[in-house]
């Protein structure tokens, strides 16, 4: 327990601060910068343009069809009305046995149907941040460990550790190697972990992955599965964007290893998957989140947790049909991929034409852009200085890789699924004009001519606060900082 | 942390025998009871009555109009459409500004508007389940207590227990007071856990009180805050079942206390409000839960953790319109009040006719039931041999006071607001059936004559867990316990 004791300190810090990052978070000027000054194509064509926000709205016009044509589907049309008494007084926490149906069903579809899930392992939870915190306080207590590849969604910080006391060891990923994750670096973790006297229990692994845009190659994902085997631990496999992979190769999910990969060694009892409709289907106010254990007594504890966490029967009773729906699943995972891929071609086209490079990447609703060329040294805080710029001149909010702790300095995740044809255009040019501008002086000095100065940041608690912990930002912060403060004596 | 090396023991035999009330559950048998037999009036006329569910069905009607007159509060109409995309991607902690405004006007109607509430302290949580956990994340640490009067709603033994460590000090109160609290007791109960060097952080009272269907008069919340004060502990108000009070006197809501009441001395920092729309407007399936908090830290981290239970967005956009309609409010919440006073009246009337009392009450959706005479001996083992009879051959399904902690045996909460009136009518004829089948021989032999001979229980611990944890069910079985046996060595 002496972890919590720790943090209880650390974050009575934070809490007094009101800061957990420091005044160069990210996220707190990147937001407050775009919700001050949001780009409008008309009503504010300089405002800042969100590319910091994993959205996919790609697609939407194919839902809002698809509503349209199935009035029925609704318990709050004339054709659903009759199941709206039955559905508002629904609370048995296993959810509508045709929504667990239909997400399974669906669950299969964007795993090319190689593999089949079954409805009574479906487990609802309050969006994957629901689903990861109770698949962490299903597999482990406080003080204990998960291994978690860097880099890696910053939410994990907070959904993993924050009421569970988990903690999270880094799995050191090279970008000299694309940042692909090796047995060495597995096993390096986990023995730095058993020095640190750490309980390591379990890996948590992210396919596709968030912040890069890669899947897991097969091959990957044997050396995974023979690592948490050997070590006895429980792999954590969060699928969220495995829906938004656009172009070959396929997407593998853990599923299709265990199901196929049958010479390795595999304990089906140490697999679970999270899942949610957040990003694959451009839901992120529904809080669909699904835990998927292969373990009945997982299955079962996580079931009883969901009473915490569940999907509102109104939204379940619209996606169980929406999702059983093979027609439309097909039509619209078809069309999402093939207008995933053609901004993905668009948007890094764009970036190669000056001279910006990505990581190569086939899924996810991002880019992983390389601005290493343009810090001024090899530094996080270069990278910071380089971020400052790019929000508060180029005006896009993006993301550097030290929030997602990257250990090179000089990666930008760079969202594109969250806006029209025309605002990439015009971030494009904006980006353009910033690296055009910059190579000019940099012709004549030698070295990125970018300057901060102009920049004042003067940012109340209250307003960090309000971002800093919202679905999809990073920072934990917890209450037990503060619990014997909350009453003055 | 000792609490929690305790805990695990314990509940690693509860695992073990998947059961943690012992065979006798009420909750176990009478749920299977009625699952396998479910009473219909004409598929089923002799099945069991679910009167163990305090679920409010008698407006669903009122909201079914509202709704098919009201289509552009939907997001799946033709006239709602246009704000799916911006309702599906919502996904700020705060919520819509027009849900919380709502929610804060509608919590303000149902206490008379004699009070008003502050939108920005209004706080989303997973129904009243998600509510009361993240409250006691909030505001306790491990180990800690809060005081609860008894007899109290068995599923606190989860929500506020399960994944905080939180521990539950009873405070006693007597059927010879009518249950009322005193000071007295808060002293002895507060006293008693100093003894046992329990660190009490607060007080969880239960406003209309579930199982007992009354309020608490002005005079009590004025001994309660007085009382909270005095040892500068928390007080968290549970008033879920507010717009439940369908007779005089009026329900008083502790924010009238904090208002009004300017003579005694009140911390508002120290005062916390549970609301829900589950039972006052009957939409448990929507897991719409509220934490209303005066003290700001509270508020700040109860909204960060309201990330684990968010509330859909489809579904706060539809009651955001709903709750907004005066017009609609005022002629549910009159409609409502009126539809369970004549409930209450033929229920207990019908009581009443042969020789059942109940205790006097005013709210909720069920009564206090006084069985004491028809107790064999005054045990807890008694209640449970009748409680068999009255489900197995009396075929009503109701909750004994021994799964509310009630400390007095022979009290049973009969739900009522869950059916027509045709049902009630049949529970009736049972109920004067079995007593005077009952009389006739209690009268040749001077005591109850029933027999529970025919009763043979074999039940699966599948079936167990499954019913058991459901929203409405009492008894918290925590992960910790089998942690260490999740992976076969």
């Amino acid at each position: 327990m002496g972890l919590m004791a720790v943090d209880q300190t650390q974050l009575l810090s934070k809490m007094a601060t009101g800061n957990g990052h420091g005044e160069a978070s990210p996220y707190f000027d990147g937001w407050k910068a775009y919700d001050e000054n949001p780009f409008h194509p008309t009503q504010n064509p300089n405002g800042v343009i969100q590319m910091g926000l994993a959205e996919n709205q790609l697609t939407v016009d194919l839902v809002e069809d698809w509503i349209l044509g199935n009035p029925e589907a609704s318990i709050c049309t004339p054709e659903g009305i009759n199941d709206f008494r039955a559905i508002a007084n629904f609370q048995d926490y296993h959810g509508l046995p045709e929504f667990r149906n239909a997400v399974a069903k669906f669950m299969a579809r964007t795993r090319g149907n190689r593999v089949t899930f079954d409805p009574d392992r479906v487990v609802m939870s309050g969006g994957a941040t629901g689903a990861h915190e109770v698949t962490a306080f299903c597999l482990a207590d406080p003080g204990d460990a998960f291994l978690v590849p860097i880099p890696y969604y910053p939410g994990f910080d907070r959904d993993l550790r924050w009421r569970t006391g988990v903690q999270l060891v880094p799995v050191m990923c090279e970008g000299s190697n694309d940042f692909k994750l090796t047995r060495e670096a597995l096993e390096d973790a986990y023995e730095k972990a058993k020095e640190d006297n750490i309980r390591v229990k379990g890996l948590l692994i992210t396919n596709p992955s968030n912040p890069l845009g890669t899947i897991m190659d097969r091959k990957t994902l044997r050396t995974v599965v023979s690592f948490i085997n050997e070590k006895r631990i429980h792999l954590v496999c969060d699928e969220i964007y495995s829906a938004t992979v656009f172009s070959q190769p396929s997407f593998v999910s853990i599923a299709e290893i265990l199901e196929e990969e049958t010479d390795i060694e595999c304990d089906r009892n140490l697999i679970h998957i999270v899942y949610s409709l957040s990003k694959d289907m451009g839901f992120p106010g529904f809080r669909v989140g699904i835990i998927y254990s292969y373990n009945d007594a997982v299955v079962h504890c996580a079931r009883k947790m969901s009473s915490f966490g569940l999907v509102s029967t109104q939204t379940q009773y619209l996606l169980a049909s929406m999702l059983s729906d093979d027609e439309f699943v097909e039509k619209f995972l078809a069309e999402s991929a093939k207008r995933l891929a053609q901004r993905y071609r668009v948007f890094t086209g764009g970036l190669a034409n000056v001279g910006i490079k990505c990581l190569q990447s086939n899924a996810g609703l991002f880019v992983w852009m390389d601005l290493r060329h343009l810090l001024k040294k090899p530094t996080f805080e270069s990278e910071m200085e380089l971020w400052r710029v790019i929000i508060h001149e180029v005006k896009i909010n993006v993301s550097p890789g030290s929030s997602f702790h990257c250990t090179e300095p000089g990666w930008f995740r760079v969202c594109h699924a969250n806006m029209d044809d025309m605002a990439v255009q015009v971030a494009l040019q904006r980006i353009r004009a910033f690296v055009l501008q910059n190579k000019e002086v940099m012709v004549s000095r030698n070295k990125p001519c970018w300057h901060s100065s102009k920049l004042r940041l003067s940012l109340g608690p209250r307003r960090f606060d309000d971002i800093m912990m919202s679905p999809h930002s990073p920072i934990p912060q917890s209450p037990l900082s503060y619990k014997d403060t909350l009453i003055p004596e």
